[in-house]
């Protein structure tokens, strides 16, 4: 990707084994099973493969297709260890199963690693696994000055892209085809693809669904129109919501909407090292609440962004995170009800030193889709 | 999807209770926690929920988000089954354990929970589970009529796209171009999307890696491109690979376009219930190996599809399972050497009662790019 800094990943796994040395239990090694922990600590994209972080190197076991990207990832990404091939399934246990021999306790991801892996693993290396939980996680959480470059890349193309799509929202446009001139842009812009599937959800059946998937429903004069768009940059996501009306909003679309920027803004504003998960959606929470919102207030105010589009620290209710600098978060809170439509706001923020700092930057103080250029 | 038959998942959670009755343990309820499963059981296709199959109902546990498109799609697949929501984990997991309190033994599924999540629900529940592994799968595997209707769709629209981008391979092109033509064209053509990441892979370095991601470089004389391309129709997916030379190919070219044809169609011919997928995949390798490639043919013969792209039955050397009617399966033999570059070829099959139809269609006689349309 053109002008973004290199990733380096020679200091991740160093912080791993600092990590699991202060546990309770410390192990020797660990099983990574997970391919976003696999990409985060060497740089491998590929769809298959098992890692094992020893105490000096880190060996990627894969099978065939992916012996030669392997090599080539871990070198680009100065990744102290090794790629070692085994064509079938049996194979590659037998290598895991030989790259773990000598080490004192293993450990695993036990948040993901199946049950029936589990199973599996424990037999044919022939000794109890040490599980844990989020070691690798609590890493990723934190984004360097390479990753946080492409998080930015991404909201900036999703801002465009956007910003070009946005004054074409008028009566007789079908969802898909706003969420194709969306992801058309994003590719043109430079992104590798959508960061996840584009939310167009428009009228009373569709917009009151957070998740809705856009169809052939068109748009029409008085409906509100959910737009929820992020770009996809090296692995990289970004997210992003706007609401817009069509045509001149109702009185209860205005009172709706101020409600649900109002509480969104708070809550960008709130965001600081130190507040954690559960107080920031408090922020969002009770100022809906307070505007008779909160019953239709349905999910959380936002989760961690990075390598997953969905990924720690999550901010909601029943979180007991804590942010610190380096997370970067979304801040969307939304009210949804079946006879009037759906309104969500929603901003990407880094977790800076003293606070927050917004990533996505498309105007949000008006319902009123911008008008197009004129010429 | 217009014209399309409407999916009824009525007699599937029968079929469920009929194999679980028959397992050595039998069980009472199975708690369904992978997102394919609930969709094939239920027609529910958000991103989060757990499932608990009852002897008499599906109940569908789900957030906030979620509970309008819940009740909706299952009302829309008729199935036989409820919805509850709750808004936080804590209150998901205790929907759940007020759900199974009144039956017997209790199943998951071992390969789609992870080792924290059983030990959560073990302690939830307050009971041993019962393991599972593929009892939804083996029901999975079989396509009905409405199911066929999504996959044939999905191949003919990937057929056309290729139909179109085809005759536009020529030096200059980049493969993320190609890569966006073709998407596009499937999304014209009335496909939500690309079945994956639709892979265009051409020369030394990028042609010889099975599963490349499409970059900026450029098609060039002389190289090799592989083009898999697949659309998603309604969550079901097609797969489809084939292989052009830019220019007029070298002897060698030829030799191992030819080869792996031959492989690939051997393949496709001997497709029938009750061929085990080991026979099958020997029947590719062993011809590439009797015609000097088998080093380079790194990966296996083929997989199933349906709504994952890669799903029961595995084509491989190692896999234990038997084709049978009903079955949709991928043949993929391929060449990959990194002085040279890569030839696959790919067509998705369905395993009738008597052998096999191929289920796309793009011409594979050569591999040169067909010409544009005279105008």
């Amino acid at each position: 990707m053109s002008g973004l800094p290199v990733i380096d990943v020679s200091g991740r796994a160093p912080r791993l084994r600092a990590a699991w040395s202060a546990l309770d239990a410390p192990i020797d090694a660990l099983v990574v099973g997970d391919l976003t922990n696999i990409r985060w600590l060497t740089g491998f994209t590929g769809s298959a493969a098992t890692a094992v972080v020893l105490g000096d190197e880190v060996v990627v076991i894969t099978d065939g297709r992916y012996g030669d990207q392997a090599e080539r990832q871990l070198a680009m990404a100065s990744c102290r260890g090794r790629v070692r091939v085994g064509l079938t399934q049996a194979e590659q246990v037998s290598l895991l199963a030989d790259t773990v021999r000598d080490a004192g306790p293993v450990g695993f991801e036990s948040a993901h690693t199946s049950h029936a892996r589990w199973l599996q693993l424990e037999d044919a290396l022939a000794r109890d696994l040490v599980p844990t939980v989020g070691l690798i996680e609590a890493g990723r959480r934190v984004k360097d000055h390479a990753e946080l470059a492409r998080i930015e890349r991404a909201c900036a193309i999703a801002d465009e892209a956007l910003a070009r799509v946005a004054p074409t929202l008028a009566p007789g446009r079908t969802e898909a085809q706003v969420r194709d001139d969306l992801e058309l842009a994003m590719r043109d812009l430079g992104a590798d693809g959508p960061s996840y599937e584009t939310i167009v959800a428009t009228g009373p059946v569709n917009a009151p669904m957070p998740h809705h998937r856009p169809t052939r429903t068109v748009l029409e004069l008085g409906h509100t129109v959910i737009i929820d768009v992020g770009a996809l940059v090296d692995g990289y996501h970004s997210d992003m919501t706007r609401t817009y009306v069509i045509g001149e909003p109702t009185p209860l679309q205005q009172e709706v909407y101020d409600a649900v920027l109002a509480a969104q803004a708070a809550g960008v504003a709130a965001v600081r090292p130190g507040i954690s998960s559960r107080d920031l959606d408090a922020v969002c929470r009770d100022l809906l609440a307070d505007a008779g919102f909160g019953p239709w207030f349905v999910h959380g105010t936002g989760h961690g962004v990075g390598l997953l589009i969905h990924e720690d620290p999550f901010v909601n209710s029943s979180g007991g995170w804590v942010l610190q600098a380096g997370d970067v978060v979304t801040v969307e809170p939304g009210v949804y009800r079946g006879d009037f439509g759906g309104v969500r706001v929603e901003d990407l923020v880094e977790v800076t030193s003293t606070g927050g700092r917004a990533l996505t930057t498309t105007p949000k103080d008006s319902p009123c889709p911008p008008s197009p250029p004129t010429i």
